[in-house]
């Protein structure tokens, strides 16, 4: 026996000598953990809000006070809380004796096809999906052993949701990621007698099931605001994933563990609709890698009741994905497909408008960087990135005047993407000034925005 | 009185300077705790299946092989093992992605009218009432934390059937207990892996909930066949029950409490249509209290294929309750209401006829016990029982010859209950003989069966 | 051509010469066809009330004041007519937004089984069946081209209820026969301004249709209250099904063919609920062929909220049967299947009870004839059928005295039916006098009712 | 001047006085009636198609063979054909025992707001909708007394949804009309032998309901291809509507009212996706007034699955407005609302789009006319119209060369509509040359198509 359990030891001696333990569970260490080179290349991923909420399919679009209010996927919560447009549209259309437990068979699923849907996204020229396994209701989109009556393969789908949309991603080449809320409205459990107990024996256990079983590239955390991430353990399941879990290397997180950690820890801050919750410093100044998300519309979750008015246009989209880039974000689009799994029309179009833009002017948006120098007060209708040598020049209404750059150092080469003829320009005193050229709607490389590309480019 | 109430004010203050643990968490502890005199003289109880079962509410009443496959309450346990009658019902009336959780917003019990139930089964001449509070399938007729989104509040009837029907039972002066399964079928949690969690986070914090919620007083434990009772901590939950719960004077348990505990262990000793499940021993030979369950037909949840040929008659039903009474046990008589909550007209029908009965012969049947000498070999349609100085002897069928009894020491007065004339009688050698009195169809004293009292009565 | 024209009119005149248009369209005419012998010897059949109202299976059965208000099959009109009652529970069950006509895809009589159905009715002792063709509420139980979106094969079942039902009983020797209703209550045809056009496009194409295609042995209208029979073509109808429709030779009909008819015209008198519904005069005490039909409840068609204290008791059907016999008509027993196709258990047994009654005494009761000298004002629970050389003597009480029967001219043997002892007798001045015999519980022939059978018997 | 209003005068007064029934029942007399004015100069109207195929919402959006194949309101002929995509998709998602008519209470138009229909239509430009009142299935929007069973009020929305959409839409200005369906596929009277009382008691009185009850004014008839017009007796229903009706000044009718009326009789011609049903002639080129009418997608019938790559983008459908109108045509736009009453957000951003172009280029459209001597073989990005003394200059391509008209007398000024800049010209030997501007995404007045307007206008 003594011979054995020295091989043991051995064994064991080599696996902490060659794969130490890199980060403490401690937010000092966590944090120094870099955002992964992927997912900082990406800029652009597709958010994707599905549950029984799609099934009421509303909220408000108009007499709408706070952010929240127009977010369909607070349905059940507006009911909890007596909010009184959500009850009277209950009450009228399901009557008084109808829960939001209540949806779950509705939310059938039938129609939902992995397959179209990942070709879509890849059509949209996104890099990634991030998918809500389970929202603030509880409800999992996969067959999670801690919920055992309220996930997708126990009723309504019949479906394990997140393995099959997963691997349609994958088949696309695009990285796969999870949203994953830390509380949950309607559980009894989550209390703060109980908070113990359901850090330990539901949320946890939920979290590492997840990694384990779909290998998610992204962990969306969300809900972290009743509770310090001290109660949460967070730092202690952040620990785990990046030194054990099987997505160590590449996984990639954002910051929301914990009522303190917007823009403070954890992986990539976060934006939503523009706004960040703690209100402590915006997330576009910072050099910290961060990602804006927001809907198509008004709501995450998909709400039947949005109007034309109320959806963005693909212009509007395009130039909110140059802002963000163009500012050091990334954009992480959400659509809100319906209960039956089909995603609403307008929504495939925005998607497919991106991808349109993105084929001719992808350059200048994937694997590139904010200009550090980059005019803070500038026009708002100019946006820069640069990538190796190149700075790119982003114009969201077309320029019928020169444009004057400071701050360069040396250039080579403009050109516009997509047009052939070589662009005039000035340069001196590190000022470089672009002369556009003369186009018409006939002869335009693309819709939406024009791209001047700078080449031979050295920043000040 | 002054003494009296001095006396009662010490006993009360040794209680709450004591509390003294009465019982040990052991089977030699726990056994030596006597069931209650009120189970003992209530003879007669209503048992309730309800649930999601009653909504398919099926199960084959041909071609039935085991005892099992009859009771329409296994619907999910037939699905999961594949039984074939099941399956093709199930895909027939359903489909194929259809599963038995899908039925959990079909079970409305819309019409489910507690006070109308007690009401009834207060006429049926019953003293207590044990409803299925969470049969096999883990759904609970009351809103436990350990089952959050698989309760009858959660979805379904959204109603808490159990404080509503403990309500009415009691208000009619009925006792109240509740069934409850030790297992679950479909539980993640409910595996050899798991136990020790399952036992310490589901199982014994809801029988808790139950018991400091509802105060039931008679827990039928049930589905306790996979594990022993070391593995359930049967023990260590009816220490508490006794020793601490708020029912510890009055409640009754049965003896389902792991594999090895039936006619063994625990409070009564159960069986179910006449078979006693572990096969040691017959519980009627017993001196230990007992009781037989059954349906009125083939299945214990409502089973709506189930036809006229499949009901007992009421006939058959007071014959057996006489024989089970005669034989010193109980009879837990079962109904089992539809999904609307609405309890089929023939069941209605076999309690109104046993209460009728009762109402008549109630004296030979509450109260009462076995007579220790009643012959062992006896013709099978006269009973016995023994109240004080009486004996009463019961007749399942009309008695047109002299009946002989032996075994006594001394008798008094003789009469047949609800007739006027005395009875002739003859007594001698320790042996009666009763001369039946000549009767027709137009003045019978009820129907069914008919009871002699025998008065001033001493057994040998 | 002129021989051919001569065997045709030679044809032509044996068919006219052999088959005469017996009947002409007028009362006067009709009333003169005898009900056909089958259905006189037949005395006992089975009514079956079965639509769209089995799905709401609703009436009051207390605050009810009319005869009408307690029919679960009128709760279309007590909607259109705001009867409160019906309000108030189709709102809390159904909403506001829904109609009578919703309930027909509910209405899916999915475990309708004809030929159990066909069985169960065989055991019950009956000759005949009547089911609802349409009912007032005018939905079809067969493919109706006058009603294309508005009947069984079109909506609902989508099945032909009438050819399965028709055909399974006939396969068990029962006569066939369906009810039909005159009016509908939702119909937009059915107005005084275009009843015209109501008789001649829908009503008679109706029923011509349903005569042509299955055959019914008896028609029993209804609904013929608003109108004349002459608006209804009533005569005109019944002309042609006596003198060419396929059951010309054996169709029963019954007297509500128009607001004038009932017992004065068309083929049997008709009660229901022991009323005459124009009020004139007493069905029972006519010499016309009669039948009296009620449920074994206090609804024709199915009323979930029906309890045991709402049920007759097959003793009480069964003397009900006797009574009408006795008294010269027949019963047709309703039953009320539900919506679906179950026939409630308390109603099979009622019709088991009373074919096992019917199996011993029905020599009393098929073929038989009330005595013309039967006693008007004798005790109610002693009553008389003759048939050839018999005398029934049915007692629906057990008779503990001798019963002393006057008009008779000559008797034979006595014997009470199911029992091998003689019965002693004494007859002396036309009157018979039979002492009952001593029997118990234990040895009667049968339950429910007793029969004396007197041979040779021949009356004053 | 003064005479002509004397005469007019006169031919009024003749109006009111005699009312000679100015149209003979024959196509020689009806024909000459001139399509109404308002219609004319109104060019775009919104087709509505609108019933229970929006339950389904399906057809086939590849592997379609003929035209009608991806039609999704052909639902329920495609499962009375065998269509075997049809079956299939019904048989996967509603099983083998459901038929059509069972989609009726699915089809609840719950979200139904037809004044903010009325709203979007208006916002389109649009002046004119035609909502079918009944397709080819026959169910009826309206609660038609010849199908009382099988409307929007008995069953489903339970509204009167014609009566609905027609108040709000004429309050906001809009002409209201109606399309009817001849035939019904799954009619039992529509047959050969049953034609000629289909047309007097169903079709006729459902027409006449239609007219008088709602007062449309365009009649859009259809499913005209199984009779002639002889059969349908069409020309006296057009006369009586031309005569007699209460719309008879204003309404419009189509050339759909007999096999053989198509492009030859009735009112307007009918194209439908361009193509001209019965193949004679091509109705772009007729003198006669005409209209295409199409989906935005594939289908008039909501089909959910179609994508967005079937959908026609606001570019397609502007310019295929301009080539419609461009040669003498008018185009209905057909929108397919869901069954909950909600138009899909792409069919809404199409018509506002389409609106945004017609509030800057409307005139160009509204009242004008094809150019007699518009080039035939001309570019196919250019189209003409005329108004009074103005030439409108169609360019759905940015011009980008100079444009040379012929077949002009005489010209004024040029310009571009929603630009203030003259447009340079060039005019000689009855050839007009106009210069584009140079313009840039910046600047340009719409988006789309561009229009020239020549003033002082003579064409040769």
């Amino acid at each position: 026996m003594k011979i054995i359990s020295g091989i043991v030891l051995i064994t064991m001696l080599s696996i902490s000598i060659n794969v130490p333990a890199q980060y403490q569970p401690s937010w000092e260490s966590l944090d120094k953990r870099p955002v992964p080179e992927w997912w900082r290349d990406a800029k652009f991923g597709i958010f994707i809000h599905w549950g029984l909420y799609a099934v009421p399919a509303y909220a408000p679009t108009t007499e709408v006070k706070g952010i929240y209010d127009k977010y369909a996927e607070h349905y059940e919560n507006k009911l909890l809380s007596k909010n009184e447009l959500f009850i009277n549209h209950h009450q009228k259309y399901y009557g008084n004796n109808f829960t939001y437990q209540d949806f779950a068979p509705m939310f059938k699923a039938e129609y939902f096809n992995p397959d179209k849907w990942a070709d879509l996204i890849q059509r949209s020229g996104a890099k990634y999906v991030v998918l809500t396994s389970k929202h603030h209701d509880g409800f999992c989109l996969w067959p999670s052993k801690e919920s055992p009556k309220w996930n997708s393969v126990a009723i309504g789908p019949h479906r394990d949701i997140i393995a099959e949309l997963s691997s349609s991603v994958r088949n696309k080449g695009l990285h796969m990621g999870l949203y994953y809320s830390l509380l949950e409205w309607n559980n009894p459990l989550y209390t703060p007698a109980t908070m113990n107990k359901w850090v330990d024996e539901h949320m946890i256990p939920q979290m590492k099931d997840l990694v384990t079983s779909y290998k998610p590239e992204v962990i969306f955390a969300d809900g972290e605001w009743d509770y310090t991430s001290d109660q949460f353990k967070s730092a202690e399941f952040l620990a785990w994933l990046y030194n054990e879990s099987p997505v160590k290397q590449t996984v990639v997180v954002n910051d929301r563990w914990g009522k303190e950690t917007r823009s403070k820890h954890g992986g990539y801050y976060t934006t939503e609709y523009d706004v960040v919750h703690n209100g402590k410093g915006i997330a576009e100044k910072s050099e910290h890698p961060w990602e804006e998300s927001r809907g198509i519309g008004m709501s995450y979750g998909y709400n039947q009741f949005e109007t034309a008015d109320d959806y963005s246009s693909s212009k509007k989209i395009i130039d909110l994905l140059i802002n963000k880039v163009g500012n050091g974000g990334n954009l992480l689009l959400n659509i809100g497909p319906d209960a039956n799994g089909l995603i609403p029309v307008v929504m495939q179009e925005r998607l497919l408008n991106i991808g349109e833009w993105l084929k001719v002017n992808g350059e200048a948006i994937y694997g590139s960087s904010a200009w550090e120098k980059r005019p803070q007060s500038s026009e708002k209708s100019v946006f820069f990135t640069t990538n190796q040598n190149q700075l790119y020049v982003i114009c969201t209404k077309w320029p019928d005047k020169p444009i004057t750059i400071k701050g360069i150092k040396k250039v080579g080469k403009v050109s516009m993407i997509g047009v052939n003829n070589t662009i005039k320009k000035s340069f001196k005193g590190n000022s470089l000034t672009i002369i556009p050229p003369v186009l018409n709607p006939g002869n335009l490389p693309c819709e939406y925005a024009w791209v001047f590309k700078v080449e031979g480019f050295v920043s000040m």
